[in-house]
């Protein structure tokens, strides 16, 4: 034995990138930064007084049940699928797989699908969790294009999809998209849908934000179009309950459980029952609509706040998107301007935001900068765009 | 587009074998059947109540920072750190990662080291969530011997890394075994220590089971002899506190930390802070070390009794091991029982194990089977064996 005296690691490892994101946010800790940066719902509304009620209340009823090993939560999964059929994607209880969230929902489903060098179509603006996991599995991966305002364009998703080998999955965010904000229109998820049956290609529909609508009328998720069992849906309570619960779920064809059942075992063997059962209770009692009411509504305020803020400060040809819901805003600042400059100009200033790059799965979007209204205080907005106008206009002096 | 109109899924998930036991759980529902079939901790002993307070507490001081996201929660990496101290097996918190339990710990140390197609070494009676992990990673699986009583057998371990290509990782349960209930003396777990250094190999040492001692001295972990910085310790929360929180740690040398957080962004991205914050409240308390004593106790009760029945039920030279903790008992019958039919017959009289060559990993073992001891009532065990026993007799007459 001789050599480098070191822990030899996949090569596989390599292709995960380090979520920028999260590194970014450790950065944003100083109280003193006005973080536009985390994609985090309003601290403010989350319940944590209905659900600590809840807690006691299923310790009290379920007792040691409730801390034991345990098979997915029936009343949950049987509420799910009723919240599936509400929203138009009518599903049986046996179709939806509990999970930790909707990146653990995307794992799994990835996991299952996906051999390592199989191509697998994403947006080409994503989620860096997106990333991280087909990455992560070795995909070959394309980009179909998304537009800020209407999300996946369908005409080069068949693109896409005609190229052989065929894909074997396509990951999109229909609602309120990280970081665009873009919400397709009902038209193009019917087309999308059709597309997954047409070509054989399962849209895994990822949909952590859909609860998040404040304004304008819901659409169906593509679910609801999907006739041929070719889309499964990823749902979250991350952000339309609280992220710290780590729950979600899978709505894919029964027929799939099985498999889905194992490559998750050999994950983390199961979601906790603790959780479950709380989150079920909790909804039972009728919080739920009221916390989504509340925090939508707060929300709603800050998108309102933002939006005036940027009118204000940007006007010499920057433009953003207008969101009905979700968390983001999208900035498109002038041609040139570096964003990972910018971020190091701004968190001087004491504002943080997430460079558009970070999202931009083929490179690019320099120029852009993703902003959340989520869980800044409201009173801080127009501070915190005045100072990122700021260090835009002194990065342009500089230059 | 023509042919058969299903989704493909990934030449790998035919590797992963489905959890028998998980499966052989399901049919021991009936509340009639004695069930010494899953491996699960005593339910009398769950802390029920004082978890309520703590999470009341939690809630309270906490409010909305333990429903949001949140980094891993320092005091509870802090007091890992002191708790390995304790144990013999110093380490720094940032040492320490949090997982959702030890299978996820093993899913992210497989995936940060093997390649498929990569050699690992495993034990060749092994429980199922190693199997699925290493075979889902489509590794080249290679077996270590390990005996009943004292665990991996270290001449075996040296030989199975000598072989080319070296293997990039061995998984071994060193205290309590699942199945055998195996405890590795302390020489062994030194020796095995210097073997992973001397070839490079790195040990990952699952340990569910180490705070589960009833009875006899500690022994300390294999972590304990690490020198060179060879050895993954995985701990868990499951068995030592309640299996349904889903919680436990990964302790690694610190600079792969990057790759851990990255590898396990990808799969869920991180684990609840108000399960962190319970969790390390319960042991702020002083809590974890009355439920220790008090599921122990229970579990030796148990031990006592479970023993007691095979000795008066079982005469005519089978054997069995007799653990100083955990959870399992592992019962050799006569040559040319098989186990699975035993197990039909034995669920026919209302009594349920688990068959032994659900753990062997080449196959074999028929003749054995898993007992568990840890969640059965203490005045049902006699019956159970009496009808184990009974199932045994009237297969042989059968034969």
């Amino acid at each position: 034995m001789s050599g480098d005296r070191s822990i030899r690691t996949a090569n596989g490892v390599s292709h995960l990138k380090r979520s920028v994101m999260r590194d970014l946010l450790k950065l944003a800790v100083d109280p003193d930064i006005i973080s536009l940066a985390g994609g985090l719902p309003a601290a403010e509304t989350l319940p944590v007084e209905a659900f600590g009620e809840c807690l006691e209340a299923v310790l009290a009823r379920d007792g040691a049940a409730s801390l034991q090993y345990s098979p997915p939560f029936a009343p949950l999964r049987a509420w799910i699928a009723e919240h599936m059929r509400g929203r138009g994607a009518a599903c049986s209880p046996e179709q939806v797989f509990i999970t930790n969230g909707a990146q653990q929902g995307l794992a799994i489903i990835s996991r299952m699908l996906l051999d390592p060098g199989e191509p697998a179509v994403i947006e080409n603006i994503a989620f860096t969790g997106i990333q991280q996991v087909t990455a992560g599995r070795g995909a070959d991966v394309r980009t179909v294009n998304v537009d800020p305002a209407l999300g996946v364009d369908v005409s080069s998703l068949e693109k896409a999809f005609q190229l052989e080998p065929r894909p074997k999955m396509a990951v999109m965010v229909p609602n309120f998209h990280n970081p665009l904000s873009a919400t397709m229109p009902a038209e193009a998820r019917q087309t999308a849908a059709e597309l997954a049956a047409r070509f054989q290609v399962p849209i895994v529909e990822d949909d952590p934000y859909g609860m998040l609508r404040f304004e304008g009328e819901a659409i169906p998720p593509i679910k609801a179009y999907d006739q041929d069992d070719f889309v499964f849906y990823l749902g979250s309570f991350s952000k339309m309950l609280a992220p710290g619960l780590r729950l979600g779920w899978i709505v894919a064809p029964e027929s799939m459980m099985p498999q889905i059942t194992v490559v998750r075992e050999s994950m983390d063997l199961e979601s906790s029952t603790l959780i479950q059962r709380v989150v079920h209770e909790f909804i039972r009692r009728g919080h739920l609509q009221v916390h989504l009411n509340e925090m939508n509504a707060l929300h709603k305020t800050r998108r309102d706040r933002l939006v005036a803020a940027l009118k204000s400060e940007f006007t010499t040809g920057e433009h953003w998107t207008e969101p009905q819901g979700g968390l983001f805003v999208w900035l498109t600042l002038a041609e040139g301007i570096d964003s990972w400059a910018l971020f190091e100009a701004a968190l001087a200033k004491k504002v943080a935001f997430i460079p558009g790059e970070a999202f931009a799965v083929e490179g690019g979007h320099k120029n852009c900068v993703r902003l959340s209204f989520g869980n800044v205080r409201t009173e801080m907005i127009d501070l915190g765009v005045a100072r990122l106008a700021q260090a835009v206009r002194e990065g342009a002096l500089a230059r």
